[in-house]
């Protein structure tokens, strides 16, 4: 059901790059696409205020901006619930959470580029349907949020569910 | 439903500052709390692979190190997927997201922090629950993805349904 394609290789063998080209790739194919980069070093403090936020103890802080962030507790899960056709995720070399592909030397960043790609476009574009309140058929390729719902379900193990008011 | 507290104010006006300080009250009574910071600039590149991934075109960028976080399509309906108890937000001053408080000089962080905190007292904390799979009852305190679930319902206005393969 989830596409997962994992990328790993010492350091300085070309992960980076050869996700990069596969991720171009996979995006004019129509495909949406997420990467994880797994790292032992921390995120650089993106600007004082988020990370006063975070010291402060919110257990989420996001930034809204030009461009949009969120800082995020480390729980694995959220990969089960993006709306995403394709993840790519460079590193985690001692779990084995998808199809895993390794990269010797930057010599191979093309070959593994291809062969990334190759494995992608055997993906599924994420699809379904819900029967929503009693009778409404919605498809969830209409919207982030309803993809999001189905992955989530589908992460939970839920056919079906109704919400008890407490 | 949900709790959502908004700060305005000019630049240097202390908002920073007085949600800071709730965020720590807040979190000593036991509350889920996340910051929404809304500004006119970016967030600074938090290095370079996680960039280059985002320049290429991938949907959404997590990393995950030391510490974690995840860019994101700016898209502010993620705020009512969050599992959070109480959602405060720094700026957005146009928009009316939710109980709005004012501040002026930073002679007025004291006050406004406490202004916050009495807000967020009031606060339901997130519960609920769903009944799954033909028959089993599930409480949404028992787990984020499950809060989390319950927060996307409600947004997408779903009281029950069930999942149609395709």
């Amino acid at each position: 059901m989830d596409c997962i394609i994992q990328v790993v290789g010492k350091k300085d063998s070309g992960k980076t790059s050869a996700i990069e080209r596969a991720v171009k790739s996979l995006k004019d194919m129509g495909y949406s696409v997420t990467v994880l980069k797994h790292s032992h070093h921390s995120l650089d403090s993106p600007g004082k205020d988020t990370f006063r936020f975070k010291q402060a103890g919110a257990d989420y802080v996001l930034f809204f901006g030009n461009d949009c962030g969120m800082f995020i507790p480390c729980d694995i899960n959220i990969i089960y619930l993006l709306p995403t056709d394709i993840l790519i995720i460079e590193g985690y070399k001692d779990l084995s959470l998808g199809q895993k592909i390794e990269i010797e030397s930057p010599s191979q960043i093309e070959s593994v580029s291809k062969r990334i790609v190759e494995l992608g476009s055997l993906c599924n574009k994420l699809e379904g349907k819900f029967i929503v309140n009693g009778g409404n058929e919605v498809d969830i390729s209409r919207d982030k949020m309803l993809k999001m719902l189905y992955k989530l379900l589908n992460f939970l193990n839920i056919k079906e569910l109704s919400v008890r008011n407490s």
